[in-house]
């Protein structure tokens, strides 16, 4: 199969997950309410991001640079929201 | 860079991202507390998920669809729980 078709499946693919994540980050912006996230488990999602970026270069993919890009600032901003608002 | 210890990154970034995401779904079986979830949003997430699945297959990458079959399972059965319980 053509190299594009694929990278086009895998762009399509980028889209939809990072698309479906961000809604999560802009509920948790507007209503600062992070109680039911768990530190650990944003770190552990976050490393794991920064991870499939690593992937993502060595076997020189650009959706899987692409959507984890996204996703690691919104981890990332997850994890400032917990820190930040997480003790009250 | 050896071929192994590339897919050896991208298994430890799939172990990672799923790991995070496991809790969620068993938190949602424990609680059946689907309110916070959306049926669109799950929607997406399914479409996006199976086209990673599709894109792991094309650019033969085990750690995408190791990842992409347990996640796809996951956002199946969220998705399961929202219509089922999503009423109440």
């Amino acid at each position: 199969m053509q190299d594009d078709f694929i990278e086009i499946i895998g762009f399509i693919a980028a889209i939809l997950t990072t698309a479906a994540f961000l809604p999560q980050v802009y509920k948790t912006w507007k209503t600062k309410d992070v109680s039911s996230l768990s530190l650990p488990m944003l770190l552990i999602f976050f490393i794991g991001v920064f991870s499939w970026l690593i992937y993502g270069f060595l076997k020189n993919s650009p959706p899987i640079i692409f959507a984890n890009s996204i996703t690691i600032v919104s981890a990332f901003l997850l994890m400032y929201y917990k820190i930040r608002y997480g003790k009250k």
